[in-house]
Parts: structure tokens; C-alpha cells; sequence
């Protein structure tokens, strides 16, 4: 029975670990669509986020069957339950990718960024490259303390956001209303990326160690 | 056994509706904070955001402890992960009202919507009132046709939304960036609520009818 268990949550972990490796693909393409205007990245991120989405039921139905054969309880039960949330925070994530996608797609062949923007959204991307490696690899071998760099990735996506708001309401903005509402959405979709990375991370830490993980997802943008 | 079932789950249904109606009142607050620049409003949802949060663990903790001392199989036990998903949403909908009441809050004491989109938000917020009416109601007396309602009501939030962007984007919008910000950060808080609304529906009506329920949160909104 605990052989068996064991083995059935190494195949949730390993789902896990395919959501994390897509969600990050997800949000590299959904990002070379924005700054690059690359119709055909934005439509692979929207295509995949269907496999994003059935990796998510098969976690749901994986747990479903073990829940229901091994009946867990104490700690065991709550590896699992842990898991479903870890698996909505991907799913989510790959939800916020999609969204910078079809951003880009909705201005192309227009960059749906200018030239002022580029730089900020190009260093909020790669901190969120940084973060969605690291899920990915603290799935696949807990480390506590990686995941616990997460919250200082997720301070630099903070500072980044808070940059962003300095160019779209300087006095010489150059854009219209459109622009800067899209420059404001695009900077949510990658701080809320970071968020629910922060809080998977969280909840991998609470797998590792047993310290409780916050119940909810922190929301901590300056535009909140 | 059984009777011990219905009586546990009796209790989760129940936090749910207590979420619920919470969430709905939260909403209110930020609506009247919003529209009123009424800070003891704004104030009112965001100290008790800390207690939807509170039910949430509450669920989850009923909802471990049931599934250790029940362990379920088959329906009961889809319909106690069910629960779960229903509580996720409603809790994020608890957060979505205090992202508005907190830009009502800084905007204080000038309103952070000006007269031209009173109207319009106004409106929204009568959506996200029904709306969470009647996911208190189906979650108290479950009702297939009550909780499909949901899916109409949040087609009129998403037109609503359309409306609110046809005049953040018009030629002569008076107010500055900030506003126009403001305006479509709110719209977005006020058209996820709805979204989670009916993803909570889609779950009751599963409850109910053991159709399947999407799996994902829809994100609908035009801005996306």
C-alpha cells in the first residue's frame, strides 16, 4: 500500500513538473509575441494551453484515483490536496501567458509595446523565466530554499511593475489611452505569473518541510 | 456511514454559503467605496477579506478531515473535491472586491471614477450583485436553471466591459492616464468577479447534475 502510494504521487509530481516546463515555454513564447510582433508565437501559446489544460485534469483525475485506492490521511492526505493547488496556480499561469498572447495578437502587426516599454516588459520576462524555472526544478527535487527565493523574484517583478507605472504616467507619455491600458494589463498578467509562482512555491515548501503555506493566493501588485 | 457523510458535507455546504454571501457584501462595500468615495466602506472590505480567508481554510480543513474519516469513492468523492474548487473561486472573488475598494482607498478622498463611467460601473456592479445572489441561492437550494442563469449574467458584464472600454478609449476621454488605468483595472476586477462566479456555477450545476463542469476558470473579457 505505501509502495503504492508513493508511486502514484511520483506520477502527480511528474504532471506537475510537464504543467511547470509548459507554463514556462508558454509565457517565453507569449513574450517573444509581445516584444518581437510574432503572430505564429502567440498562436502556438494559444493552441497549447489546451495541453496545459488537460495535464491540469489529468492531475484532478490522477488524485481523484488515489484519493479514492489509498485513501490517505494525516500528512499523506495533505501531499495531495497540496498538489491541486500547486496544479491551479500552473494552470492559472498558463492562463496569464495566453492573455499576454492574445494582447500581442489584438495589435498585430503593430507591436502591442512601444519602444519606452520594451526594456521593462524584456526584464519583467526574464524574472519570469527565472521563477517558472525554478518551480519546475523544485518540483523535480524539493530544495526548500530555492523555493524560498522565490519571494525575492517575486519583490524584483514588484519593483519592475512599479517602473512600469512611472513611464505610463509620466507627463511625456507619447501614446494614446489604448497603449497605456494595454502597457498597464500586460504588466498584471507577468506580476500575477509571479504571484501564483510565489505561491506554488509556497505550497512545495509546505510539501518539503510541513510549515503551513499561505491558504491564498498573495496579490501584491503596487496597481492593487 | 452515510448519514455521517451527508451530515459533514451539510457542514462544508454551508461555509460555502456563508463565502458566499460574505463575497456578496464585500462587493457591495467596494461598490459603495468606489462610487461614493466612501472610505469606512473601503475600510469594512478589506478587514474582512481576513475572514472570507478564514472560511476557506475552514472548508479545507472540513474537506481533509471528511476525506480521512469517510474516505469517499465514486460521486462523494467528486462531490467533495467539487466543494473545494467552488471555495477557490469564491475566495478569489473576495480578493477581486478588495482590489476595488483598495484603488477607491487611494484615490481618497477624490473619487476613482470619475461622472462619465459612474454609470457604467454602477451597472456592473447591479451584475456582480445578482450574480453573487444567486450563487448564495443555488449553493443554499441547488437550482440547474437558477445557476445557468449565471452564464447570461456574465454575457452582460462582458457587453458592460465593452462599454466601459468604448469610453476610456473615445477621442474625448477628459482625464488623464491614471484614470484611464484605473478605469480598466476595475473594469477587469469587476469582469473576473463574474468570471469566477459562473466557474463556481458550473461546479454547483455538476453537483447537481453530474454533467461535467469546465475545468478551468473562463476569462472572458474582451480586453484579454
Amino acid at each position: 500500500m505505501r509502495e503504492e502510494f508513493r508511486a502514484d504521487l511520483h506520477i502527480v509530481s511528474q504532471l506537475l513538473v510537464d504543467m511547470a516546463e509548459a507554463i514556462r515555454v508558454a509565457m517565453q513564447n507569449a513574450t517573444r509575441a509581445l516584444l518581437r510582433a510574432d503572430r505564429e508565437a502567440a498562436e502556438t501559446v494559444i493552441a497549447r494551453d489546451a495541453e496545459i489544460d488537460l495535464i491540469y485534469r489529468q492531475v484532478e483525475e490522477r488524485v481523484a484515483d488515489l484519493l479514492a485506492r489509498q485513501a490517505p490521511v494525516a500528512t499523506d492526505l495533505r501531499t495531495v490536496i497540496t498538489a491541486l493547488h500547486i496544479a491551479a496556480d500552473l494552470e492559472r499561469m498558463g492562463d496569464l501567458a495566453e492573455h499576454v498572447a492574445k494582447t500581442a495578437l489584438r495589435r498585430h502587426p503593430s507591436p502591442a509595446v512601444p519602444a519606452e516599454l520594451r526594456g521593462v516588459f524584456g526584464q519583467m520576462a526574464a524574472v519570469a523565466d527565472r521563477i517558472a524555472e525554478k518551480i519546475a526544478g523544485v518540483l523535480s527535487k524539493p530544495d526548500a530554499d530555492l523555493a524560498a527565493e522565490l519571494d525575492r523574484d517575486d519583490d524584483a517583478m514588484d519593483d519592475l511593475h512599479r517602473d512600469l507605472f512611472a513611464v505610463l504616467l509620466s507627463d511625456d507619455w507619447p501614446y494614446g489611452m489604448e497603449t497605456g491600458i494595454d502597457g498597464a494589463l500586460l504588466g498584471r498578467f507577468y506580476e500575477r505569473y509571479a504571484d501564483h509562482a510565489v505561491n506554488a512555491g509556497r505550497h512545495v515548501v509546505y510539501l518539503i518541510t510541513g510549515e503551513t503555506a499561505a491558504a491564498t493566493t498573495t496579490d501584491t501588485g503596487p496597481v492593487e
